[in-house]
């Protein structure tokens, strides 16, 4: 399935896998954050809130290094096909993965505000199956891109529906939270800013997955996709 | 300040200018959607919030034409320096405006719901003005790209502050209202919502500032923008 490794030089081939590599360990960090980032908001320990914004600064300098190192190959080795294909999709997967950090780091900034007012903890056990299906969407979307399975991708790509569900359902809950418990606003608030939060990780993920149909299949399948292709491979 | 027009062949001249021509077009549809959105949300003119959905058909399929014509010039012309850089901005910057059209179709959406609804008016009088800057925004950003003002662009980039500061505000003050006004909590959120995805129109049109000083002077400022660069030219 891989598409590596088929070119005359081999330097050339350690270059585009070094690229792929280096997505792979951003994503780790993404993965990390994110994963920070809810057990300090569903578990309270904000000593590790901390951390997210931390990471933060690696994800960032990787995210320019990454599309430094994209315009290094593209001036070098002028790409074609398949090969651009796998460049344009590093630029604009690691884009996705920051912007998921940045959303990982406003999850935690709430968990840290949201620690301190005991009251709330009730409200955000609501979150955990959201969490639960984007930290998995986010693993399995860096699991796709590390074997470039287009097939699997679309699948993951659909768990995004799931989020987008529960976040409706989430938000009429809380809704009803705010009219009974006029006290806790605030928090009910910034939980509510948490799922949201959450919901675009999944749609980050969801975005990773479409461009790896792209980088498979060299078929654009954003804002077309509709669960299945046609010529299944 | 133009890096267009300098190549040997006029063909080459052409193709890259058009490619810059379509982003501008992209751009223009974007201002559109977010200019019929926001009229809808403000003015109650629901029927033009359909229209937003409608462009979003055209702006959805520029991005992916957009991104095939710039892996064609890549592949024929083996860009290197200024034009490839030129050409990854192109990348990035479709990337946000089209982002950009998701969350005006969000604004419609909320705008038609809201609008059945008389007393929610005065809440979103309060969004008048942060829809104010985040148009200027998308504006500024897209003049700044049509001429490479890359000067401009750090001070387009740095009023995303001011929107932040307004969703503070905003925010505050909605919270207040839930407080006082538990018969409209529905609407005092679809209201927030709205506010969000007007905070992150700011935030789309600073990414594309940052862009543009990118290409003008090959420096990366994403992540370490402080509102002034160091080789003021």
């Amino acid at each position: 399935m891989l598409n590596i490794g088929q070119h005359i030089s081999q330097e050339y081939n350690d270059e585009l896998e070094d690229l792929r590599n280096q997505v792979l360990s951003m994503g780790g960090l993404v993965e990390q954050q994110f994963s920070d980032a809810s057990n300090a908001l569903l578990n309270g320990t904000i000593n590790i809130a901390q951390r997210v914004t931390e990471l933060d600064y690696q994800v960032n300098a990787m995210e320019v290094a990454i599309d430094e190192g994209c315009a290094q190959i593209i001036a070098k080795r002028q790409p074609t096909a398949i090969d651009l294909r796998n460049i344009f999709t590093v630029i604009k997967v690691v884009t996705d993965l920051e912007r998921m950090g940045d959303e990982s780091e406003k999850i935690a900034k709430f968990a840290s505000e949201l620690s301190a007012d005991t009251n709330s903890m009730g409200f955000y056990k609501n979150l955990k199956h959201m969490t639960f299906i984007a930290k998995k969407m986010l693993t399995d979307a860096l699991d796709c891109y590390a074997r470039l399975d287009a097939k699997k991708a679309l699948e993951v790509s659909n768990m995004d529906a799931e989020i987008d569900a529960e976040f409706e359902i989430l938000n009429r809950l809380l809704s009803t939270y705010l009219l009974e418990d006029t006290k806790n606003i605030e928090s009910i608030l910034k939980v509510t800013w948490c799922a949201r939060s959450i919901e675009r990780v999944g749609d980050h993920a969801k975005n990773i997955c479409e461009y790896i149909v792209y980088v498979v299949y060299g078929k654009d399948i954003r804002h077309v996709i509709d669960g299945k292709l046609q010529d299944d491979k």
